[in-house]
This record gives C-alpha cells, structure tokens and sequence, in this order.
C-alpha cells in the first residue's frame, strides 16, 4: 500500500532539505520521491543528509513540472502551514494519514510539500484534494520541510500499520493465583517483623495491593519478591563463620 | 501544563542537532531545553539550526550529570529506538504523549533523548519510568534525533491539547530524591536479611528498580515501604510479653 505513495518536493531550495526528507521518508517505510524543479539537485549535501536513505535520492524523480509529478495520481495531499481561502478539505495530520491511506486502497496518491519559505503556492493548493495543518505553536509555527515531513509519514505509516501494537514484555505475567500467594506471604511477613498490627490493619494490604497492582508483575519478579520475603521472615543473617 | 516538561539531551554530539532540537521542540510548544554534557555548546551550528528557537538554547541548562538534569523530576520518560531486556513500560509515542501529559499535571516531568549513535545507555534506561518507541520502519529505522524529537513532541502536543490525560492519582508523587533513598534502603536491607550478597549482585537492583519504578510510587508509598524496610532490618518482633 505505501508503494503506491509518492512524496512530491516542490522547488524545493536546499538540497540538504531533499536528503533529510529522503531520510524521514524512509524511516516510515516511504520510498517514491519526486521532485519538481529542485534548485540543487543531485548535489553532495543531498547526499550527506540523506544517510541511509541515499538510494532513495538515485531513484528520484525529477519533474519539470508539477503536472508531470502527479500525473497517474488520483489523490493529492498538500502540506500547508497555514489556512487558505481558497481551501479545500482541511485534515489533521492523523486524518490526513488515515485519508491517505485509505485512497491508496484504490490508486495512486501523492503528499505534496511546498517550498521552505512559502509553503504551496495558491496554484499548487488548488490542485490538492485536501489540505494537511500540523497544530503547531501559534507563536512559532515553523517547521523545518524534513520535520513536517516526518510528521506526516509518521501518521501515513500508523494508518497504514493500523495493526501495530505495543511491543508487550516477553516474560509471563502473573497470574491472579500467584498475586493471591504473594499478598498472604506478604501479610504475613509484615506481622512477623512487627510492621502490620493484625488487630488494627487499618488498610495497609489494601495500599500494597494498590501499589503492586499498578506495576503489573511478571511471574519472575513475584518470585523475586517471593525470595525476599522469605528471608525476611528468618531476620538478619549470619554469615556461617560468625 | 506543557511548562513542566523538560528535554533532556544527553552527550549530544553534533551541536547543529541541539539546534534542530530546539527548533522542533517550540513548534511543538516546548521550551526548556536541559544538555547534559553536550560535546560542543555553545556553537555557532546549533544558533543556525535553532532558526528562530535560539532563545531556547540561551535559557538552555547545561548539566554535568543526568542526575542533575532529572532533579525535581517525577517522572521521566525515554526515546529508545530498539528494545531492551530490562526495560520498564513500553508505550507508542501516542501512548507516551498522553502518559507525560498527564504526570505533568502533579508533577515536573522529562522526556529524555540519547546519543545520535547510540541512543540510551543502559544506566539511562533504567531512570526511565517508561521507554517510547516510535514504530520506524524496521528495514531502517535511524531517525535524526530531532526528527525522534519532533515526533515525540508532537505527540505531547497533541496530548495536551486535546484536555485527554491519564486521569492520576491525586497523592504526591515520589521525588528522584525520595526514590534514590528508597533503592539504597532496599539494597541495604537485602544485604541485611541475606538475599543479595554484595559481591555477587548480579542484576538485582535493576529488576526491583524496573518493577518499582513502573508502578510510579506516591510519596506515602515511599513511606510505607521505608518503614517496612526498617522493620525487616531488625527481624522477626517479639512481642514484649514473651
């Protein structure tokens, strides 16, 4: 699906900025740069910030026109740091994504970037079947073209993995039975060494209860503590040649 | 709300990317920049990447320590981009958004960026409450440190300004201070009562440091287990008509 996304730079002036959206492009799994009319281009400064991404930079495009870089397409995404008049569709960066993709699904879509110091241009914003803000900060809204890049292949890439999940811990979690043993051990423990009064409780299992319960244990650290609390009970040790 | 989050960068190498830092971080409303032991700063190449966020780098702190960087913090979250064996929570940069934003609310808060080449040590994994990842293409995932940054910020921007937060509890969090002590009670305790032997430490104290500090104690939670401690130093009680 990210195979039939094209990034598209418009007359873009740096070409440090073309390697450095090159490499943002890559880390979210975007591969298709076109660029229109780029002032440098290719130059070694592309290059260097590219890093890894320097093969997407031999495989660019290079457009004469706008017309030309989105030719095949059927949806055209604009990058626009501020609202239009003439505006089409507004989207968040994450409805962007989500839209994105979605057209994907049916044909050929492009994410349309203007240049560093103005953005689209009116002409170019009319050609875009919508239009993506970052909610920046009112009081310094300028990113730099690689970062707002990266923002929007960011989204692009959630919404296109939609199943990434949370990498969980590997190791087993305890269970409810194991919980239920570690909290009576625990009570125990607490009487043996004089800290828990079993004739006023108050809600001291209650408070530990709470605490470990936010932690969300593994069976390794139950056993830990299991460990702990075993030696505990028998007091200070002594070492065997004392 | 977003005034009680720190960036803390640490041994940055390269001074134009504490630039581009600062510059990702105001767009995302983000002001206080905290570098511990940046290898050039001041420098010229980090003014011309700041663009129009060098104020940021004169009210920058520059810290000789983590610890210093992290003093006051209640809850520091890291950028990691690969997973580790003694990791704390794992959350998507969403997730890590809308977790900071809402610590933030009862307390000064971190989000804490490692070497352009390494990333976090280990030590600095471990003084995370939790380690962001952001879901990079695995074929090549080497984000710049301000791209990781801006993503990272822009997730925290997003958080706050939806008014979403993880609803936390109302009791005072524990200090960096407060936990720092806790540890050193509890590994002198272990020692105490025979469960550690100090020449044979293994990784103890770095599993009970993960579990403990997942659960993100309150100041009375640090109580709690500071007396127990104290109780399982002396031993079993006798009760005094024995």
């Amino acid at each position: 699906m990210r195979d039939r996304v094209r990034v598209v730079l418009s007359h873009t002036t740096h070409p440090g900025n073309i390697g450095a959206c090159a490499r943002a492009m890559k880390t979210m799994g975007l591969e298709r740069l076109y660029l229109v009319n780029p002032k440098f281009f290719p130059d070694p400064q592309a290059v260097a910030m590219a890093s890894g991404a320097a093969d997407l930079l031999e495989r660019a495009r290079v457009c004469a026109s706008l017309e030309e870089a989105l030719a095949g397409t059927t949806y055209v995404l604009g990058s626009s740091a501020r609202r239009r008049d003439l505006a089409p569709v507004w989207l968040s960066p994450r409805q962007a994504g989500e839209r994105l993709v979605g057209q994907a699904q049916r044909g050929e879509v492009a994410l349309l970037m203007g240049t560093e110091r103005m953005g689209l241009s009116t002409e170019e914003a009319l050609q875009c079947h919508a239009l993506a803000t970052i909610p920046a900060n009112p009081e310094y809204p300028s990113l730099n073209l690689a970062s707002a890049l990266q923002i929007l292949a960011y989204e692009i890439r959630l919404a296109s993995l939609d199943g990434w999940a949370v990498p969980v811990p590997p190791d087993p979690p305890a269970t409810r039975e194991d919980m239920d043993m570690l909290y009576q051990r625990l009570e125990q423990t607490l009487v043996i060494i004089g800290f828990l009064d079993p004739t006023k409780p108050r809600r001291l299992m209650d408070r530990l209860r709470r605490l470990f319960g936010r932690a969300g244990l593994e069976q390794n650290e139950v056993n830990i503590l299991q460990g702990i609390l075993a030696h505990a009970q028998n007091g200070p040790w002594q070492p065997p040649d004392q």
